[in-house]
């Protein structure tokens, strides 16, 4: 059955290491020194074309981006909605100030569409692990310029070029359960165009463009614990293609609405 | 900023090593054999807890899921349908066999749920790789039996229990690009239930089920090739939940028709 083997042998592996062990993101901390310091403690160090990979929680946290329910005050529409879902109003009201506008609602189910475009169930708002029972944390304002900022600032302490994603746990319509993807991503191509090329049987590929940092995203999240505290992942080993100048992030992966099928 | 640094280091290690140098698969190959030969001539060994991963597109060439495009004939529906769609009837045919229903068309995108109840363009019938210009290879009939075959093999073989997972690259309604996702699976729970216990501090985790057998899938698919022939990836360090006796494979990862909000 066999066709000839090749000689080429090339393993491509790639690691993902967890960094369990960090302390508390307070608002204000100095995230790029707390993964260095992480980094350092597991006995590593940074490397050219490493892919970090960066819980959104504790970017938001880092960020500021921490919402106290006490002091929100759910408009009649929150009300009404929170009433029908059977849920907090004022959790309600800060999911719909995240919101452009809300995609579906079912049972105790809102999916809605981000400021920043992307559509996931209660935009990103989020209760656990927020720090305390009355908060929530909201997504960061720019995830790409967040990563951008933790990217240049690894640069400039450690001399390495590497790709930062920032990741958060999306569900999917058609099939369960959570993935991680890229909220937020810089120094890195999040998709790999694949078409015009031909495959290892000389066959052009069709429609093969592959959203590369959803599937480091989504790797990172095998170490990203929810429930050990590790919070950041490093990628060592995979090849992507760098970052052009017209690239602009995780926003690269969001489907123009003209596009989309599922509004 | 730091609220006092955990003493355990936990470096929670995954390393994915693709098998590059597989002989082209035909119909009636024996995948495991083959899949220790490329273990074999990468230096490894399988160990229990290990995932192979193994790409859609050679499971279904060696259970001669392969259809010539020359042996179809496209019924009246088809025939209109691909003139819609500027597209080979045939290929339209074979897409429309596999399926139950169409879920969304435009343009030339024809999204569809698969008779194993997948929701995906094309029903997974695919052009590229499939060894000649005028074939196409269709999903697996029953991926997770093949995955479950797969596995007992290898175990047979070993003496190794590992688990198995069929990938295959999905697009997103919302996102851009494709990410490789489970379509088949056997040896460990494809959906890790958070739900009830408590975060790191102390908060009860919400909804947060993991679909873990995607994220490996997704991680795989870092090293699994589509330009050079990468079609197996052997992920190595990741703690699984080994399959319960009520556990189906991927078709566990289905939505159910009643939760489904975007049909």
């Amino acid at each position: 059955m066999r066709e000839g083997r090749k000689t080429r042998q090339g393993a491509a592996a790639v690691e993902i290491t967890g960094l369990a062990g960090l302390p508390e993101i307070l608002p204000g901390a100095d995230l790029p020194d707390e993964i260095l310091v992480g980094v350092k403690r597991h006995g590593m160090a940074l490397e050219d074309r490493d892919v970090v990979v960066v819980a959104q929680k504790i970017v938001s946290k880092a960020e500021g981006r921490v919402v106290l329910l006490a002091d929100v005050h759910p408009s009649a529409a929150a009300r009404r909605m929170a009433k029908e879902m059977r849920k907090d109003p004022r959790f309600i009201e800060a999911v719909l100030r995240e919101s452009k506008r809300v995609v579906r609602r079912s049972g105790r189910v809102l999916i809605v569409e981000t400021r920043h475009g992307f559509v996931c169930a209660n935009a990103g708002v989020d209760r656990s692990n927020a720090g305390a029972d009355d908060c929530v944390t909201t997504l960061p304002r720019d995830p790409d310029g967040s990563a951008r900022r933790m990217a240049a600032a690894l640069r400039r302490r450690t001399g390495k070029r590497v790709a930062v994603i920032i990741s958060d746990t999306f569900g999917r319509p058609w099939r369960l359960g959570l993935t991680n993807v890229a909220i937020g991503a810089a120094g890195l191509e999040v998709l790999q165009d694949l078409r015009g090329k031909k495959d290892a049987s000389g066959q052009r590929l069709r429609a093969t463009v592959l959203a590369v940092a959803d599937e480091l995203a989504a790797a990172a999240g095998l170490v990203l614990g929810k429930l050990e505290r590790v919070p950041v992942a490093v990628i060592r080993g995979y090849r992507y293609t760098r970052a052009g100048r017209r690239a602009r992030g995780a926003r690269d992966l969001i489907r123009p609405a003209a596009e989309d099928l599922f509004r």
